[in-house]
């Protein structure tokens, strides 16, 4: 199934998304949080009364419009991007001949800056000048825990949304750790829903990315270089994950940062992304 | 004043601290954020009726138990200690003579990890190995605001508090990016309690660590490398804070880590923290 967060005359409503019939059908949870903490109970329960809302006739918003904790990201998770990456010049401590870590890079967006599809995205004049993309596969965690084995992994997942990992490339440089570039108002566009893990193939999704109608990132995610269950379990270990927490896999090459000279974004731009089976998540930038 | 969140009998409960009366006078306020929130207002209000209850009969809770997004810290903020880092060996990307960084490195830990003074700290057998101690000044944020100027800084900032900011060391060094390493559930003791900012001087506080009754950390806030107002003006710029943000000024010379060999925690230590005016944190770890 796929669920929506959408703007019902001025309300937060959490609907039921019939992609190719456009229609959308609002369910009684008070929000997407509180649908997957208690999926198990609802989903007999969840049921499309008469013929809903056309889709394209509702704004939708984030899925999850403010989570409850930073949105955990990955970085340098694909191979080829990793070496674009190290081979930019953007990556504080880069060694040439070593771009492939031994361990993932992890790190956090807030909440506040989590937008929706069609939202504008700032690009920040005055604080940063080097605004970059990052289509990015984002799990959405349904049974929290701690210590999950990648063994027990796919059942912690609930489903799959997409993530623009915007970044201000000056900023994560020069700061070195990752926080302030990637941690802007409106920096998380994601959307444009969440599709329940049982409609994917984690492992196998096409993910790509146009700016202003040109293709950038074309990639699977059968290359990423620490696997979604390894994923999970690297990060839950000592920690605990909660219903609705995020976790953004990593971009794969064709940022920015990856053309000589580095192709920024500005005022006026509009990036569009698909994954595989999760939809398009589209924004404008001003 | 001070103000402190306790366990009344079962229920938190935000009270006015007299310390050296040992009273905690309980306020009708829904917790501490709200209170922070809405402090200009309150304040005349705030009246500490009858005696009180004796401070040391109270179980004190960490005075923002469960903050809105997650603890904002600054690594590498004292001179002494950014050298003591860069030559332990468990800086990832060290580079001999440029130990003092041009910016600031900014990171976080989740809310979830935060605890209250006399609270276990887990050292997480199995997941690490390298448990080590940070003393933090910690800024409390008041008013919010982005793009805040250094002029502005000081009206923003509603208090202080004292975070140990744990750290698995092996988990820091291995992942580069500092999250895993600091994120651990319990690794973020806060207390005693808020003490507001016209009550001290920030630029000018003694900050130590005692480990099982041995001096380890001893510095005054005048060392700090990235100020005050210039961390506000920094971590504010495209990003909005908000009332109850906590800002983690980073920690002195005296870490785990800078002896040779390293002296990790292990279970059964007793951490011992005081800045001047802010109190004494403790913590058994477990």
């Amino acid at each position: 199934m796929k669920f929506a967060t959408f703007d019902n005359n001025g309300r937060e409503a959490v609907g039921i998304v019939e992609e190719e019939a456009n229609r959308i059908h609002p369910i009684d949870v008070p929000d997407m949080i509180s649908l997957i903490a208690n999926y198990e109970a609802l989903k007999p329960k969840l049921k499309m009364n008469g013929s809903g809302v056309a889709l394209d006739s509702v704004t939708l918003l984030a899925p999850i419009p403010r989570p409850a904790h930073n949105v955990i990201c990955v970085g340098k998770n694909y191979h080829a991007h990793a070496k674009e990456f190290a081979q930019s010049g953007y990556e504080a401590g880069a060694v040439k001949g070593a771009e492939i870590d031994e361990y993932p890079a992890v790190f956090t967006k807030p909440p506040h800056c989590v937008v929706g599809p069609e939202a504008t995205v700032s690009v920040h004049a005055g604080v940063t000048s080097e605004v970059d993309y990052e289509v990015e596969l984002t799990i959405v965690v349904g049974k929290g825990g701690r210590n999950i084995k990648r063994a027990d992994a796919w059942k912690h997942i609930f489903g799959y949304t997409i993530i623009n990992d915007v970044t201000a490339r000056d900023r994560q440089k020069n700061h070195k750790q990752w926080y302030l570039g990637k941690s802007l108002d409106t920096f998380c566009p994601m959307g444009p829903w969440i599709t329940t893990a049982d409609e994917v193939d984690a492992e196998n999704l096409q993910v790509k990315t146009w700016v202003n109608g040109e293709l950038r990132q074309d990639a699977n995610t059968n290359d990423l270089i620490f696997d979604i269950p390894g994923l999970i379990e690297t990060i839950s270990a000592g920690t605990t994950l909660e219903p609705g927490d995020l976790i953004a896999t990593g971009t794969p090459q064709g940022v920015g940062i990856g053309f000589k000279p580095p192709k920024f974004l500005k005022a006026g731009d509009r990036v569009t992304m698909t994954i595989t089976g999760l939809g398009t998540l589209s924004n404008p930038f001003g």
